[in-house]
C-alpha cells in the first residue's frame, strides 16, 4: 500500500496574466493529509452490475476507491451536476479535486471556481475539457489534465463505423427490419461504397490521424486540414493531403469528419455559410464537439438535404434535452456520448486517473502531453 | 451500335453426368435473331427517379433496355417473381436468358428449369448464384455466370461496419436518441474498441480477403479458416493466420463473419451445437447466406446472450416475411439484403452484365472466372 502523501508546494507563475485578470496562485500540493476528491459520473443503475470492468460509472467510480479511502482521502461520487441544489455543488466549497469526464459533463464554470476555494486540481477521465472554463481555471491557477490518448483508438473506430453508417444508409434498412417491412430499393437509391470517395478532416490530431490510418485500404482520397502539415512520413503512411485551407478542401469532401477540439476559433465553425459552401449532399461525422457546428443550421441542411447525413455522439448541452432538435432531423445517426467510453477506454482513462492522483499526492509532476492548464497557461490546443 | 447478334454453336458437354442424370445438351448459342431476355429486379417506385444511376432496379432495369431493343431483342423486366401465376413465370416457357440478382432472387428450381425450354443462360447481377438449383441447371446443360468481383469490395466494407456496429453496440444508442432518452451506461457496459479483439473470417475468398485488408490497421487478432491457405504474400500482408480446422478456430473468436458460399457442406454449418462451442457473447456478422445459420439456433442464441449481437443482410427466403424471427430477437443489426447493391456495385454489375450479353450475342466466351456453371460442371467455390 503507498504511504500518505507526501506535499510539495509549488507556486503557480503567479506573475502571468491571462485575458488580462490576474493569476490568483493556488499550489497544487500544498498540503499533505486528508484530500477531498469528488468524481462526477454517468449512473449506470441495472447496468452497473452487468459487467466488472464497467469502471466509468458512478457505480463504478474509475475503480479507485479503496485505493483512495485507505491512504485517508474522502471519495464522493455522484452523477448529480446540475442547478444549485445539486449534489456536486455541495462539495464545490470544499473540495480538493474534481474528476469529470466529457459523456456527462460536469460543467466547471468561472462561478463555480471562484467559490471552490480548495480546488487545486481538475481531472478529466478522458479526453476534452472545454465543459471547463480553462481561462478562468488557468486566472485562478489550478491545474487541468486529461488522460491524452486514452481513448483516441475509441474514437477514431467509432468515426470509421459513422462514415461507414452513413454512406450505407443503414439506418433505414435496419428500420424496415424492426418496422416488418422489405424494400432495398428504399434503401439502395442512396448507398454507395465508401471507396473512391473523398473523405475530409478537419484536424489531424492524435484521432485524426487513426482514422486517417484507418481508411487508408478503403482506396479513398484522402484529405486533412490542420493548423500543421504532418511529417512527411506518417502523410506517405496515410497518403493524406495537406490542405491549409479550409475552405478549399470542404468542397472537395463527399464525407467530412471533425476532429478539432472545440476553442473560441472553432465555435460555431459550421454555421449556414460554410456548410453552404460544401457538396450537395456532404456526409458529415463529428465525434468532436457539438459546439463546433451551428445547431439549427445542421437541422436546416439536414431538411433540405445539403447535408446528405449527420452522425456523431456530442451534443450541447449534454445530456441532450427530449426536445433536442438533432434527435429529429431527417438523415441523423447520432447516439449519447459515447464513443471515448468503451469499456476498454475505461480501463485507460481510470489507471490514468489514478497515476496521476498518485502523482499528485507525491507531488510529482503530470506526464507532459496530459496538461491542458498549467501554472496559468492553456495548451495550445485549446488557444 | 452493334450489329446484329452473330450466332454460334456449342454444344454442351452432353456425355459427362451431374448427380446422376444425363446431361441434356443445350445450344447456347444455338441461333442469331431475336432472343427473349427476362430480368428480374427489385422495384425502385417512389425511389426510381431519385438517382440517375440507379441501374439496378427493376426501373433502371441495368441500362440496357435501349440497347437490346435496338439489335431486335425483347426485354421483360419484373418484380413478380413467385407463385404460379406471377410475371416471371409467363416468360418461363420462351425466354433465352434470365437476369436475376441476390437481392430480390428469382429462384430458379428444378421445376423452372424444366419447364425453361429455349433457356441457355441464367446470369446473375451480382455475385451469389445459391438461388438458381446448380445442379439441376448443369444436368440441363445450361450455362451460369456471376459478375464475379462487382461488388466484392461493397460487401467488405459493410462488413466492417457491421462489426463496429455490434462492438460498439451502436443500435441501443441510436433507438436512445429517436426515443428522447439519455443513458450512456445502457450503451457503454456493453460497448468494446475493436482493437485488440480476435477477428474469424469463415470462408478467406474474394471478400473475405479484402475485410481482412481493411480491418489489418485495426489491429485485432486475425484468423481465417478456409479450404485453401493464403499465397504466404498476403497472408503476410494482412496479418492473418490460417485456421484449417473451423472447430479449433471458433473458440478463440470474439467476432466470426462468415464468408462462404451456400452450398450443400455450409448449409446450417451455424446449428446449435457448433453456436455452444463458440465463445460466450461472440458477434456475429454474415452477409453470405441465411442459409448458412440455423434459424432458430441464431434466434435462441441471441436471446440467452450466447450470440452477443447478429448482424447482415441475408434472410431465408427473399424478401423475408413480416414475421421472420430475425426481424424480433434481441441484439441483431439486421437489414434487408442491400450489401452487394450500392450504387457504384449497380454501375459494375449493369456493365458486366452487359458485356456478357454482348459475349453471348458473338458467340464469345465469357470471363473464366464468372462461369458457376459451364459444360455440366459446377465451380469449384459452389461444390
Amino acid at each position: 500500500m503507498r504511504s500518505a502523501a507526501i506535499s510539495a508546494i509549488r507556486a503557480f507563475a503567479s506573475s502571468s496574466r491571462i485575458s488580462g485578470s490576474p493569476v490568483i496562485a493556488r499550489h497544487l500540493h500544498a498540503s499533505a493529509g486528508s484530500k477531498k476528491i469528488v468524481g462526477v459520473f454517468y449512473k449506470a443503475n441495472e447496468y452497473a452490475a452487468m459487467n466488472p470492468n464497467f469502471l466509468g460509472s458512478a457505480e463504478g467510480a474509475l475503480g479507485i476507491r479503496e485505493w483512495l479511502e485507505s491512504q485517508g482521502h474522502q471519495y464522493i461520487v455522484t452523477d448529480d451536476k446540475e442547478g444549485p441544489n445539486c449534489e456536486l455543488e455541495k462539495h464545490i466549497p470544499d473540495l480538493h479535486v474534481l474528476i469529470s469526464t466529457p459523456f456527462h459533463p460536469a460543467y466547471v464554470t468561472a462561478e463555480r471556481i471562484k467559490k471552490a476555494k480548495n480546488l487545486q486540481l481538475l481531472l478529466t477521465a478522458g479526453v476534452g475539457s472545454d465543459h471547463i472554463d480553462l481561462k478562468a481555471a488557468a486566472a485562478a491557477g489550478l491545474t487541468v489534465v486529461e488522460v491524452t490518448g486514452s481513448n483516441v483508438v475509441s474514437v477514431a473506430e467509432d468515426e470509421l463505423m459513422r462514415i461507414l453508417i452513413l454512406v450505407r444508409n443503414f439506418l433505414p434498412g435496419h428500420h424496415q427490419v424492426i418496422n416488418g417491412e422489405w424494400n432495398v430499393a428504399g434503401i439502395a437509391y442512396r448507398a454507395y461504397d465508401l471507396e473512391g470517395k473523398t473523405v475530409g478532416t478537419v484536424g489531424a490530431g492524435r484521432i485524426g490521424r487513426l482514422l486517417l490510418q484507418r481508411l487508408k485500404p478503403f482506396n479513398c482520397n484522402l484529405l486533412y486540414h490542420d493548423r500543421l502539415k504532418m511529417d512527411p512520413e506518417l502523410e506517405n503512411q496515410t497518403g493524406a493531403k495537406f490542405e491549409e485551407d479550409l475552405d478549399s478542401m470542404l468542397p472537395k469532401c463527399d464525407i467530412v469528419v471533425i476532429n478539432t477540439p472545440l476553442t473560441e476559433k472553432t465555435r460555431a465553425l459550421f454555421n449556414k455559410d460554410r456548410i453552404a459552401k460544401m457538396k450537395k449532399g456532404v456526409l458529415i461525422v463529428n465525434n468532436a464537439r457539438a459546439a463546433i457546428m451551428d445547431t439549427q443550421a445542421v437541422v436546416d441542411a439536414c431538411s433540405s438535404g445539403r447535408i446528405g447525413g449527420y452522425s456523431g455522439d456530442v451534443w450541447h448541452p449534454q445530456p441532450a434535452p427530449k426536445d433536442h432538435p438533432w434527435r429529429y432531423m431527417p438523415n441523423q445517426a447520432m447516439t449519447p456520448h459515447i464513443s471515448g467510453t468503451t469499456i476498454d477506454a475505461q480501463l485507460r482513462y481510470a489507471a490514468g486517473v489514478k497515476d496521476m492522483l498518485d502523482r499528485y499526492f507525491k507531488g510529482e509532476q503530470f506526464p507532459l502531453q496530459n496538461y491542458i492548464v498549467k501554472e496559468g497557461k492553456i495548451a495550445s490546443q485549446y488557444q
